[in-house]
Parts: structure tokens; sequence; C-alpha cells
């Protein structure tokens, strides 16, 4: 069983490689065909998705999941609905494929530029909803690249249904069908063995849970781009308009606070503390959420009537995923920024502050993938930033940092056209 | 001793950490004067470091080192020169840490921009000659980064010297020192331990041999940019003009064959092959470079007396690094960048035509970190293409591909400005 698993990847992978090259060189119209034929086809085959996704969600009850983890699985026609939206909305998107941004002329005559070019074969390694199976291969796909999927496991009837229709829409329309691929089995193994394709995957991209970023990047020998963990901040700084910031942070903690971009500590300046926490007690008390406080800021927020604990030293650091925020008190800028850089996985960390000062500190010294003034942490998103649609956040710091777009999944290559120059 | 070392390789990362957040908010100021007080310690210290060099290749020449291997290592006052030069050059070149290149307006008002910030800590392994030690070194904190350098054991003297001006330069300005260190011992335990080190190093640049290449590539637990080696080649297309074409040939493989953007393999269409061969053999006879040609090509390129053997197998695919060149007949632009995707290394790939579809094909498919039409494969260069100084040229096709200058010892995080936005 083992030695036919990695048969079956290195196949996978050796397929994935041939069809990149076709991939690479197919023309916008071809890729915008496909997307198109795949809109369709996730409309027409409504019922058979939400039959597959039946089989899994039946199973994962027969295994006890419930609650979030269970809601997560479930496809349903306004979700499918959105599938087919995303195909077209990529379709009508620009084919940055072969585009050079400028050129410029050298003294010799020269002309260089630098042409934006597919990175050649992506997988993906995720344990999201099944939708992601077609959010992140038709990205891949319209970037020129082939993809390999590996989804979650009390998923795979549900992936394997709508990858059957992903490579269905590229048959259909000329292109070579393995340039999407799913990983068939449940088999855990799958894992390593997809990670020792460095010969064949050119970027790995892990987008989970912590133990999956580690499992994956401990074992790839291929680039890795992360999607890790999200500890995000948010910082009230002295002087800060504080009822302004309430709906943001009640939006940054409370709107899904399970994504990696919501908020997981709050740090407010001691001049501040008095007249804020009792707002913010207030606000998050109607949010619904439960705070985990130090000893200076804890009696300012029990007034307010909202759920408080001391804060532990775990709780600094920690990615709650649901309805918990750390608050804690500092005496500077400096200060919060040192704690940020401490506690905070460099994804998303904002400050509020009316002092343009603080904010380009701010904004220039905290390292992360993205750092906002007077926003919710929650923007941190390709969307909301205007990129169009997203395979995920990275938060690995080379060659992407933060959303990646169309354009993270490309490289660009050096163009240059001579007459005949040597160099002198 | 292997504790000892551990624990200052350990201490190395840790200072570099230390100091790479300095470095990334240093203004402009500090490090155009950090950068211009090291030109003048460089030209001022002439003899001190021509004394440390001297060290190194009497102890090269007592090993029975000789030749160029020899004449590499050897610095001189021209060299220097050209180190002082070259510190004065990025002075004043624009700082782009901080810099965004757009912003853009996003419907409910957030101001959204991409601003480029340093990579955090680079280390660096090479084997190439001293003025690297600068050279690399100057252009890393030009950048905002801090920098861990380990050269070449044969080298160390005039390293360690070097490294030296480097430090003095940094805390004369009020930069940190530890901002540049150097690995002080020949040690080969010294790479394992740096590549062990992704708590401290964001990137790990190995430059050098493909021994060196791999060994880092398989032991790092940091993101690597190859340097990887260059096996480039030229093809000549139906219809090319086949004398136009020599000079650049020649320049490309004899100018300095030991480049990674030197030539190793000819491809000739067979249309051109009975005209093109005579003129190659004899320009190739006189620049003093021996064939390697298939069989078909043998006899046409003998009569003009250049030394060409029949290529072996292995002579495809092979970088010389010396004054050999392949030829090979090939039946179309299709069997050309066949052999280019099986035998090239992605790095340098150059097409001879005057026909623009052949030669947007070529730009178009051929998969390296430059491609080019009508001109010497030595222009793969940061200097030469208009990037200014470069670290050398990354094989990798994340986050660089060809070049790397500045920008790309930076990367970009997302700066979202508001006025209390929340996530609709």
């Amino acid at each position: 069983m083992s030695t036919s698993l990695a048969d079956l990847i290195t196949a996978m992978g050796q397929k994935a490689r041939a069809s990149s090259r076709l991939c690479a060189s197919a023309g916008p119209a071809v890729k915008e065909k496909a997307l198109l034929r795949l809109a369709s086809l996730l409309e027409e085959n409504e019922a058979a998705i939400l039959a597959a996704n039946a089989t899994d969600t039946a199973a994962a009850e027969e295994r006890g999941i419930t609650g979030p983890r269970l809601a997560r699985l479930r496809l349903t026609p306004g979700i499918i609905g959105e599938m087919a939206a995303a195909c077209r909305e990529l379709a009508a998107m620009p084919d940055i494929v072969g585009a050079q941004d400028s050129q410029w002329r050298r003294p010799n005559g020269l002309l260089v530029g630098r042409m934006r070019v597919p990175l050649g074969v992506i997988a993906m390694i995720f344990e999201s909803r099944p939708n992601v199976t077609v959010d992140s291969a038709i990205l891949c796909l319209k970037a020129g690249n082939a993809v390999i999927l590996r989804g979650g496991s009390e998923a795979l009837h549900s992936n394997l249904y709508l990858m059957g229709l992903i490579r269905t829409a590229l048959k259909e329309t000329g292109l070579p069908e393995d340039a999407a691929q799913l990983v068939p089995v449940a088999d855990r193994e799958a894992v390593p063995l997809l990670c020792g394709l460095d010969a064949f995957i050119d970027v790995m991209i892990p987008r989970g849970g912590e133990a999956l970023i580690q499992r994956v990047s401990s074992l790839a020998t291929m680039p890795v781009l992360k999607h890790d963990k999200g500890v995000c901040h948010a910082y009230i700084h002295k002087g800060a308009d504080g009822p302004a910031a309430i709906p943001a942070l009640v939006n940054a903690k409370a709107q899904r606070p399970a994504t990696c971009n919501a908020l997981e500590c709050l740090l407010v300046h001691q001049e501040e503390a008095a007249a804020f926490l009792p707002l913010l007690g207030a606000a998050m008390r109607e949010a619904g959420v439960s705070l985990r406080a130090c000893s200076a800021a804890l009696p300012l927020l029990l007034p307010s009537g909202v759920e408080a604990l001391p804060a532990a030293e775990t709780d600094f650091g920690k990615e709650f995923g649901d309805l918990i925020l750390a608050v804690k008190i500092v005496s500077s800028l400096d200060e919060a920024m040192e704690h940020i850089a401490r506690f905070g996985s460099r994804h998303t960390e904002v400050i509020f502050t009316g002092d343009l000062a603080a904010a380009n500190r701010f904004t220039r010294e905290v390292d992360a993938s993205m750092v906002g003034v007077n926003v919710s942490t929650r923007f941190n998103d390709g969307g909301q930033l205007g990129l169009g649609a997203e395979i995920g956040i990275s938060t690995s710091k080379l060659h992407a940092y933060g959303p990646m777009g169309l354009r993270e999944l490309t490289t660009t290559k050096f163009v240059v056209l001579g007459n005949g120059q040597a160099r002198a």
C-alpha cells in the first residue's frame, strides 16, 4: 500500500510538471473559457455536489463531529453560487502572465524588461472548507500554474467531486486536465510524500492549523510559503479617540473570531486606560467576548459587567480563535511595539491614534504582513485590500508577505532584446 | 570545541537579530554616512588589507594552490579601489526602505499601499574572492538588513580584516556593529550550525560551487535563495544573421568562461549549419575555445582548424567553466527549446533570430532567469541589466529569479490607513 501510494504521488508530480509547460504558454482566452465553463458546471451539478457533500457530513456526524467543524464542512447552494461567481470574476480579470510592467533601455541599446511568468507547479495542503478546492485551483490556473491539492480527509468526497468538475472544464477547453489534481486518498502518508517531490513541485503552500504548518515546513524539500497563525494586536495610543475605535475593535475580535486576522490582544496606553476600558468592557460584553486582562486593566473592566479573568502569562501570544481577548496596559508606544515584537506572529498589527508621528513609527517599525492605523485587523485579506481573490495570507517574508493574489502566484524573468551586443 | 563553536554561532545569530531592528529603522542619511566612511577606511587601510591578503595567498601557495584559484584569492590596489567605489556608488543610490510604489483608495475610504521593508537577517555562505565580503555586506546593510557572512577558509585573514573595517564604519556612524558579522573560524561545522539558526536568520544565500549549494539547501531550516550553476545555451534559428551573431557568441563563451552566465552549449538550426559552423569554428579557434560537437556538426567545424572532439552524452548539460563549448545541430525551434528544458539550469538562455514570432515564442516559453534575443549570455548581471550592484544571481524562482539587487534584499508589507473602518 505504502509503495503504491508513493507511486501514485510521484505520478501526480510528473503529470503536473508535464502539464505546467502547457499551462504556462496557454493564452488568456482559453483560460477565460475554462473558468467560465467551470462556473456553468458548478451550477449545473449543484445537486450532485450537495450529494457528495452529504456523504462527507454524514460520515463526520457519525464520527461525532459537531458545531463549527461540522458547519465548515457543509456546502450550500449559496456557497456553490459563490464558487461559480468567483470563477466568473477571475475570468474577467486581466491575465498577467507574459506581461511586463516596464522596459528600460541600457546605454548599449539593450531593451530590458521583467516578464511575469508562472511559478510552475504549486502544491497546497489545506484543512479548510471544500470550496477552497475550487477557489485555490482557479487562482493557480489563471496564473498559468499546474496545481496539486491535498484537502482534509473529512471533505474527501466533496473535494473529489469538485476536482472532477475542474478537470472536465480544463479538458473541454483544450487545457491539460492534469494541470489540476487532487490527492484521491485520505492516507496521512500522502503529506510527507508530496513534501519530498521537489523535482516536480516548485512551491508548497500549507494552509491550516499550526501542527500542519510545522509538519509541512520541516518535511518540505521545496520552498514553502507558510500560511501560519495570526496573533494580531491592536494598540490604543495616548490621546486616541477611544469611542471611535470601538466599532473596529469589536469587528476585529467578534466578526469571525476563528480567522487568522482576528484580534487576539489589545494593548492600551496607561493614560487612556481609565476612560477607555469601561467603554471597551461594555462593547465586548454586548458582543459576547470574554476578556483576559492584566492586573491593572481588570478592575477597570469588571464594572461594565463583561466577563473578565486575570490574564495568565500564556494568554499573551495566544491565538484564541474564539470570542476571547487579552487586554494589557502599557506605558508607551515603545512598550507596545516591544510587546508586539515579542508576542506577535508578524501577521496583522494595528494602532489607533490621531498622532502622525506615532502612526508613522508604528507602520514603519512594526514587522507584520499588514500594519494598520485606525482600522480593524480583519482587513488583511486579498479582496479587502483590493488584490482580488487570494489563495491565503503568507506569513513568510520571502516572495509574498501578506495576502497572495494572482501576482504572488507568479514570478518574473528578465527579457533582454538586442541586436548582437557583447558585454564590454 | 564543537560546543563552543555552536555557542559562538548562536550568539552571532542573536546579535544579528537584535541589530536588525535598529538597521530596519535607520534612516537614509546614517546609512549613506556609513558607506562613505567605509570607502575612506578601505582606501586608508590599503596596505594593511594587502598584508592580510598576503597571509592568505602565501598559505594558499604553500598548500599548492595555483592558477585561477590563486588569482581569485589575490587582492590588488585596483580591486580595493573598486570596493571603495562600490561603497560610494551605493551611498548615492536612493534608499528604498520605507518607500511605497503606490497607494490606492478602497471604496470604504481605506488608503492601502505596500511598503518596502528589509528582510531582517541575511546569511550568506560563499566561496568567492574576498571583495565579495564588502560588496555583499554593503548591499545587505543599505537594504536595512543585518548580515552574517561565511567566506571561504582560504580567504579568512582577508575577510576578517575587511569585516573589521565594515564594523568600524558602522560603529563610527552610530549603527550597530553587529549588523555585519563574519564567522571568524575556518571550521566546516560552522555551515550546518548556521543552517539551523532559523530563529535568527530570515534567508540563507549560498553562493559557490554545486556541492556548497546542495549542502546548504539540504541543511537549511530557513528559506534559501540558491545561486546555482549556469548551464547556458544559445540557439541560432533558421534565417538568423550568422556573422552578426559571432561577436556575441565569442563574448558569451570566452570573456570570462568561469562565470555562471558563460555560454556552455550552442544549438544551431540544421538549415544554418553548413553556412554558420565554419564561421563559428574560425572565431572560436581564434578565441582559444575547444568544441565538443555532435556528429553532424563535427565535419562542418573541423576544416576551420578549431579544436573539436565528438561530444560525449555528458557534454550536454555540463557547466564546463572553461574555454570549452558543446555544439549541437537541431531540426527546429521546438527541438531547441526541448533541449534547453532538459539540459538547461534555468539561468540564461538566448536565441539569435530576425524572426519576430520565434523571438516571442522563445522569450515567452523558455524558463530561465534571463531570456535574451540577439545578445550575449554575459548580460545576466545586475549592473548590466541596470539594477545597480547585485549580491548574486538567484536561480530560485521564488522571491528573486535572476540578479538580486537592493530591491530583492527587501520585501513588502501592506500599510492600511483608515479612520475607524470595520469590515462589512
